[in-house]
């Protein structure tokens, strides 16, 4: 465990944007009844017109404004590590790194998109953010972010993880934050659910819908924790740092891991280097790991799909497995969503990422290892990319191949050992 | 919250043992019959020869070991930020700044002394360390070490935070930690509790007394989270870093808080400073911070007492509440014990530290409030630093002083947001 740190001048002044690098951008969302790409203005109830313009936007370079990098700078370069003592372990000839992203204020790499969004929202005069969050990594990060911008922050959490990891609610309320249950009778989406069944275990798809139901004013408005172009992109400073990192150890991937639910860490940690290959030529396999049980890149279809159970959203192409799809009760519930990131779905349309799938617990045995190894907790998500990354390490251990392998650590598992004990006791369960 | 960092190179390199720098020492450790001081070697069946060679020792600096030192890099240095958000909010002219001890691979500051304990029981041939411990804090980061330097672990929880914090028993069971509620029927001592109350809510005093019963062969010895010299001697790597850290800043410290349980933290801030009080003059006030129901420097009595409910340790020249006190249940479990560190007690004795008592719903507000500001969650423990640096900050506001505040926040709190639960929902209680 070899940790490679940045200098503060060294953290990134822009996220990066890949379409610029792309020959011919993803699909357009397009309107349910015209079939016809939306116009942009449309979406201005829900979001502020700065994050519509990065959604849309064709510039390469985005500047990272002053008061976001300064929060950024409090935990950020993360560190990036050589994971030395699970190699030796794994007795390979492959060199393991991984970005830690669990080093950051909330404990994942999502608070590097709540701040962002919670700033643009606040310099357009907006007043109250609504969100869904799955595991409710994404809910902690803009309680924070809300609370830093002066904003309120009303939250729905997937009732399924609201009630398996608790500690997050408190961690919001901790900042203010309002925190409901998905479903919930707040909402017309949400009550529909609850007649079916009142301990209804919810979605992300479903948690979505209820969010942007509730943006019924124009000083409130919505925040994506994944899947939008802005979103991924400001996740992009991750993967700049660890180029720099890598650079300064000599190195450059040959194989990058990432977890993948709605595509935000994949992204951040894999559009940098998916630039070096369209841009230089350079050869690295991106490999997305999704869960066996809601695997929407390998079992999905291609195609127009609402990115909501409520379908309010407009149509976007993605890899989906059905806007009504609720996907069984697992602990990584950052990746429970039916659909993925237009971006990414498009981008392994093109050949540039491939996919995978794991299973509940040959991922936490991963995590395990190393954990033990290694002494980070990582959070069942980012066990998604330890797994992958393993089972490369042991290949390359049969091969002989000296491999540089790339992997995303998203988050820290402190707040998913509820799900970790029962993996320590056998009892853990698809349920 | 600005951050300072240091270079790989500038992380210390030797312990800092302040008994070089006395006048006195701490009043020895004596037999409880013959009320002479004990022969170290006595200790030797407990501890390995290279621990009780720093306990005695008066050597100002001992060289940390490389495989000691390998591993630090791999969360050191930690931080210390400059809290210029809550600075604001408390509108004060003083300056707040905290090292940040939750950085640590388990989260606290515990990883310092437990990676060293663990190395050297190594290099002596154990096989096996037995330990108590109060909040959990201590359990983890020893499991962790133990895996590390490939030794079992064997640790007694106090019941109270055992179901209070079940989270850190996962965690420590990650590591393969053989872990149980203290009082157990694995003990003499634990069944003597248990036959009072078989679910007897446990104190630090009493998990000692059955920790040190269970080392029954020579491959077993028992390893110690707080109190005794070369514990806290491991932490002063604490007060080095800050010491660099702060002079990149240009500044030095005129008060310093630290919670106080055993002693380790605030031992590990304080004492470079307090040797620099010693050996260069300068004016510092230190100031422990305990639980108002468990303050042994504040209501103890500086007397010789035992250092376990058992009464099996020898006698320590400490401020002590009496072997036979079990506090009240609040949720700072790592500062439920009845006794203190006899250099500290020294060091009080002599006028370089004092100490204030704080209330468990008022640390808890502060835990709020520099939550909301800074960001980083803290243990109940380090709340009690909070707390006494947000009072002097704000005593500073009302009489225009621009002092710099400095304080340790030992350990995060995500794995305590149970009871911050309770803070949130007003259920909060000393029970």
């Amino acid at each position: 465990m070899t940790k490679i740190t940045l200098a503060e001048k060294e953290i990134p002044t822009h996220y990066y944007n890949i379409i610029a690098d792309l020959k011919e951008p993803p699909p357009p969302p397009i309107h349910p009844a015209t079939r016809e790409p939306i116009d942009p203005a449309m979406l201005e109830p829900l979001f502020p017109k700065a994050l519509i313009q990065q959604e849309i936007s064709h510039e390469k370079f985005i500047e990272i404004p002053d008061e976001v990098r300064e929060i950024y700078k409090s935990y950020r370069a993360t560190p990036l590590y050589r994971a030395t003592r699970l190699e030796k372990l794994l007795k390979t000839p492959a060199k393991i790194y991984y970005k830690y992203e669990g080093a950051s204020l909330t404990g994942s790499h999502k608070l590097n998109t709540a701040l962002a969004q919670a700033y643009y929202n606040k310099q357009e005069g907006i007043k109250t953010l609504t969100t869904e969050t799955g595991a409710g990594q994404w809910g902690m990060a803009l309680s924070l972010a809300c609370k830093f911008f002066s904003l309120n922050c009303l939250v729905f959490y997937v009732r399924l993880h609201y009630r398996q990891k608790p500690y997050r609610v408190s961690f919001m309320r901790m900042f203010d934050a309002q925190v409901h249950e998905s479903p919930s009778d707040l909402t017309k989406i949400g009550r529909k659910f609850l007649q079916v069944d009142k301990n209804h275990p919810g979605s992300l798809g479903i948690a979505i819908s209820e969010a942007m139901e509730k943006v019924q004013d124009a000083t409130t408005k919505y925040a994506l924790g994944s899947v939008l172009n802005h979103v991924l992109m400001h996740q992009t400073i991750i993967g700049q740092e660890a180029k720099l990192q890598l650079a300064k150890a000599g190195d450059y991937p040959d194989v990058i891991f990432a977890c993948f639910g709605g595509g935000s860490n994949l992204a951040g940690l894999s559009l940098p280097f998916i630039g070096d290959v369209i841009t230089q030529g350079k050869k690295i396999k991106v490999v997305a790991i999704e869960p066996e049980t809601c695997a929407s890149l390998t079992q999905g279809e291609y195609k127009y799909d609402f990115g909501d159970t409520g379908q309010t959203t407009p149509l976007l192409k993605m890899h989906s497995l059905g806007a009504g799809f609720i996907p069984p009760n697992i602990q990584s519930g950052g990746l429970r969503y039916h659909g993925s990131a237009p971006l990414i779905s498009h981008l392994v349309n093109l050949g540039y990422i491939e996919a995978r799938t794991a299973g509940q617990t040959e991922i936490m045995e991963a995590a395990k290892l190393f954990t033990q190894t290694e002494g980070l907790l990582p959070a069942p998500e980012s066990a998604h990319a330890i797994k992958g990354a393993i089972d490369e390490a042991k290949r390359c251990a049969q091969t002989g191949e000296n491999k540089t392998i790339l992997m995303n650590i998203s988050g820290h598992g402190f707040l998913d050992l509820g799900g970790y004990q029962e993996f320590l006791d056998g009892t853990l369960k698809v349920k």
